[in-house]
């Protein structure tokens, strides 16, 4: 059973990553992590951004010259802004009064679109920064490292890769319609890091940058929809006997428990909703090569709860950041007035990054069924398990 | 910890729900039950149905004189069918050759769209049958059931209460835009279930029936958009601080893992995506009762993945049902060769009852959330947990 | 991932048994479960039996023709006393009073080492009654049906086999020091069931019959020790690097949670906690067969956390049946009096019979593990890659 | 709900120890970690010891300002050692060979009693390094540190508090049937801590010395019973309803998941199993104050799965250490060769730290049973709903 867990708040010492029930030889390096987290970082429509620092990142545990001991894998992302808020996130108490000004000013303000005050009721808290602290997308960065690992365990155990793009930006993106689409795959993943709205599609490139661009002015922030897809996940990950086993339901929770998502689809999603039945499955053939061939791939890669063999194809909505330059109204929990919501940052959409997160919670939870299904404490076990598996079907269920 | 678990076939002996970690005095009876099962089977476009019988759900244990005693709840729905299948279907091994033709022909073309392909390969079955006697949507029943206890619970623990509807069906249905749009509350629930497609709006209602038939005359089949409104949710369930304890999360989860789901949105979901940030969230100002008011709700009840005090909205896509009359093309796996899938079923579509399943799934998951929040082994013991929580909050934080 | 639940009152319509991620293709049959808890049924010291009726076992879900089809698996245990129960225990609240006397009456004088002024205070109840039924080790039965289970799909996917035997009972027993002694073997299963006390050693029989003479004499009750073995279970189930997954933590709360069990010892248990290391543990040398081979158990078969090939001990301290005919002094919480329990049983003892349940719990345990480290959604698929794995040991770590 | 995980090699770079579902206001600081590991690191009859340097441990996210913020507590434990190890135990792979030598020599010879062969087989090393890296009981710092952040909320929460103390080391020790035998309580904390085995009974302590010595003289280890009590746990912790939430099942796990643990009582454990159910049970009268009162305390504090108020003992078993100056006979994998053990310790025995070690896991697991029970977000709210449920007991049931 592969289980993962985060730790850290956006401007505490560190971030903490842990992952556990991950085989043994799993081949992971520092740098595959970092990699990881630039990606995160790219994208059009940021505000300012760090250069990120590759010391900072440390495989503490699980992970000897380069390949995992099968024992839980620990990642720490150090804060490079650390140094400057030591007294307002310290662990232990100050000796001294610490003014509540500046960077320890108290948040009475929650932020509509944020947690800020839901979390002030639930935990007890008179300021909403613990709230913000834990909140914040930085977490996300936990997810990717993880979800580093998790990449090239699936490629090593089973030979499954993944890539992540943007569709739209604000309504503005790929016609989906168009005839001669063609899909992303993991060898185009170097192309997508290379457009500053991750997408292979240079006129939709046009249009989202412009939106964007658009927004900004108008000191405005904005969402999208973002696109996981997964290349050679074998059929039967996941379960139809038991609907908390299902794929389908392990993705649309891994995809919607990410900040800021508010829709997922599997496939052609809300579109089969459309469509009638005749026109909305995937007809089977017999193909050239003896095996058995999809005609379409509408259901995104699973029937039944599980993967059928085809790429599996989630799709998320993104809100807009809603730390917004034009000021939300709001309410002022320190004496009731009406007052405008803080704004702390200045980036216009967070889509790219988003996909980047997205692709981390898809591997993660890939490696987590590909371990259910195969068992396996090493690399190696795992992989002959899965071989044998798909070796043992009968010859014209190929 | 709340937790349930369904078992049983198509054409089994019997369905089998169970529900453990209930609180003790919850209010229930069998009625409740088969009440909830009678609203499944409503809705326009299903083909012929049987006769529901009362007398074949029963509480079998953790009831008593119509209380819960805090020990699991099992429920058992017998098949009225099975005099039929008593051999097909048999447990133990029959001590005759049961010829394979009629109920027992194997089942060798597998159906796009259905588990059935991927069921045999992941099993090892060389026939459908045993994939589709538990991957059919029969066994919603089961969940149906546990979500009718479930609503008991959460209304007599935490004043909660639920309502299901029809959006639309293959694209014709309510009018989302329309500025007088008024949604239903659990107080319309005995209109709706007066609804052949579940929609206050008669135009939608007029437009969704001849969608159906339309749908019907080609041998086709639709699906379409269903909603699920929970009112009375206490700001506070789920929690930003890990992302497997988000009730967005969760929620999506329950909600795609029902069959022939292929889409969630909470709220306002993949319309967030197009929107700008200055409206895309939920303004707060002060109320005239003292309390802080949204303006809107767009979150659909839901930021930082906690419930914040506004209706809590699910919405999902089903696609059509995949036994279509007009046959689709698949692969007889018993010799290789094309062929075309069989149909068994004979309803146009099934969004009407999907989407009383997709309210017991919410049901379910607001019940494990109070739970999780409130702790408490009595409803009173919850109740008063909850109780005092909401007093505990500062004057202007209400 | 393995899971299973009981549902069920001592004197309720039925139990209710389920278990849920067993592969597909497991053979078993009714008759299966009715012998398990025919043998549950066993031993000397009960008090008035019932004779078991074979048709009263319904294995509802799950098991098609004799074998298992990879979805849940549902077991009804009817109460075939239940004619005398059903206004008692009903589930729908009455249409008429039931006066509050004989089986009705109100339990309000707690017995002492049993659940009931707990459970009382736990559940808001002003009786017992609730408690009572629920936390009877007529809940046992359950466990027991799924342990037949488990048995089947140990056996034909690993080779793995067990047994169950009494050691002492109030101290009297088998002599562990004894130069001669000789642990069971599955083989011995149809000699224990003979036995009244489950023994090979006939001087320990006769030991513990002459033990439970003088306790019935006095109109007290006793318990005991009793051991499981595992035979065949393959070296590598749990593990040492994390703590919840290690096995002999799981075996320890599968057999400390069975009522009235206070004790659990793995292997030589608390004797290892007197030995010098150097007499401790199990030292190895190269064995004819060119396999590693040791020369003692005393690790009953689990170091760190890991079965290591060797057989499996598990250990059990039984408290004595709570219902003492001396009736226990006690409060009545009607009105704060002291008064004295009832006893409402006859046995003198039921160390037997826990045996039974134990190695039940520990067949049910170890399913789990063998489907942790092999996977598999087939009896076939399991037992492949566990084949493999065994096999792909280098020549000298055999 | 309360989860936690470990995570580090023994030589690595770093422990890592996390906990998630705390609720925000628990009162921590680094100092208290760091008490308790100074505390794990007591005990006569270890080898050298290095001085503890609190400046090792951090407290990286999750806490500010000396309380908890309701998100994810992770404590580094850095190793003081790590500079000796930074190549053997290098995550990233080196840029040159590092010569199989010294550190760095390959373990071929398993140590009898240790995880060694069974991990080399298990996750595929040729070597029992990566195997001893993380099976060590360094790991059990982690935990340690864990422990002490649940003490605090028990504390806090429910005025819960734990104490630690050795019964027996190799047979020697406490006088169990003493008459005038009184058990430890958290006042006597400091004085067991000035104790070097951890016990209050000086007559004991000088027994259990001599026998540390004697088996140091022989060159060989000893191991002994530990025994925790838990006070102030209120009545109605785990249930009877299923087994797998049952208290007892969750202290046996939890301690029998202890490096070397082999047996764990509840109460007074196996001599239940002796004794008449006349004198096995405890008794309940009107006490003085008007409340239940029991007379003795042979349970343990656990009736039907759940705490019952009096204070919960659990004990437990430890083997002797196995590595042992007088060498194990073993196999040498790489060969095939017999061979003798190597032994890298000079501890002859561990019993007062594993009673150290066995206190943090009864803490964690109560801490996580509180939780269930109440719910809660802070400190404050967790507090507030267990006075509220012990507050409503009615009159007579108190």
């Amino acid at each position: 059973m592969l289980r993962w867990q985060t730790a850290g708040e956006s401007h505490g010492e560190a971030l903490v990553a842990m992952i556990e029930g991950l085989p043994a030889g799993v081949e992971i390096r520092t740098d595959d992590v970092v990699s990881a987290l630039a990606r995160r970082r790219l994208g059009y429509g940021r505000g300012a951004r760090m250069k990120f620092e590759q010391d900072k990142v440390r495989l503490l545990t699980g992970v000897r010259h380069g390949s995992t001991l099968g024992s839980p894998v620990a990642i720490e992302i150090a804060n490079t802004e650390w140094p400057k808020w030591t007294e307002v996130m310290s662990a232990d108490p100050l000796d001294h009064d610490l003014p509540r000004e500046g960077r320890n000013a108290p948040l009475s303000r929650p932020r509509p679109g944020h947690a800020d005050l839901t979390g002030m009721r639930k935990y007890g808290f008179d300021d909403a920064r613990p709230v913000l602290e834990r909140s914040s997308a930085r977490e996300t960065a936990s997810r990717v490292a993880l979800g580093a690992v998790a990449a090239k365990f699936l490629e090593q155990a089973a030979g499954i890769r993944t890539v992540a793009h943007v569709l739209s930006i604000g309504g503005a993106g790929v016609d989906e319609t168009a005839a001669d689409r063609v899909l992303p795959t993991p060898d185009d993943v170097a192309a997508l890091d290379a457009s500053p709205v991750r997408t292979l599609d240079k006129a939709a490139e046009e249009r989202m940058i412009r939106r964007i661009d658009e927004i900004k002015a108008n000191a405005d922030t904005v969402g999208g929809v973002i696109e996981v897809i997964a290349y050679g996940v074998p059929a039967g990950l996941g379960t139809y006997v038991e609907s908390d086993r299902r794929l389908d339901a392990a993705l649309a929770s891994a995809v919607m428990g990410i900040q800021a998502i508010k829709g997922v689809e599997i496939g052609d999603g809300f579109l089969e909703a459309v469509r009638p039945g005749s026109a909305a499955h995937d007809e089977m053939v017999p193909g050239d090569d003896g095996r058995i061939t999809r005609l379409t791939n509408r259901a995104g890669g699973i029937e039944g709860g599980m993967s059928n063999g085809e790429p599996i194809r989630v799709r998320a909505a993104m809100k807009p950041i809603p730390s917004i330059p034009r000021a939300l109204r709001t309410v002022d929990v320190a004496n009731g007035d009406a007052a405008q919501a803080i704004n702390q940052r200045s980036d216009s959409t967070a889509v790219p990054a988003a996909s980047v997160v997205a692709e981390a919670m898809v591997r993660l939870t890939l490696a987590k069924f590909v371990l259910e299904k195969f068992g396996g404490d090493s690399v190696t076990e795992t992989r002959r398990n899965m071989e044998s598996y798909l070796a043992s079907w009968p010859e014209h269920m190929r």
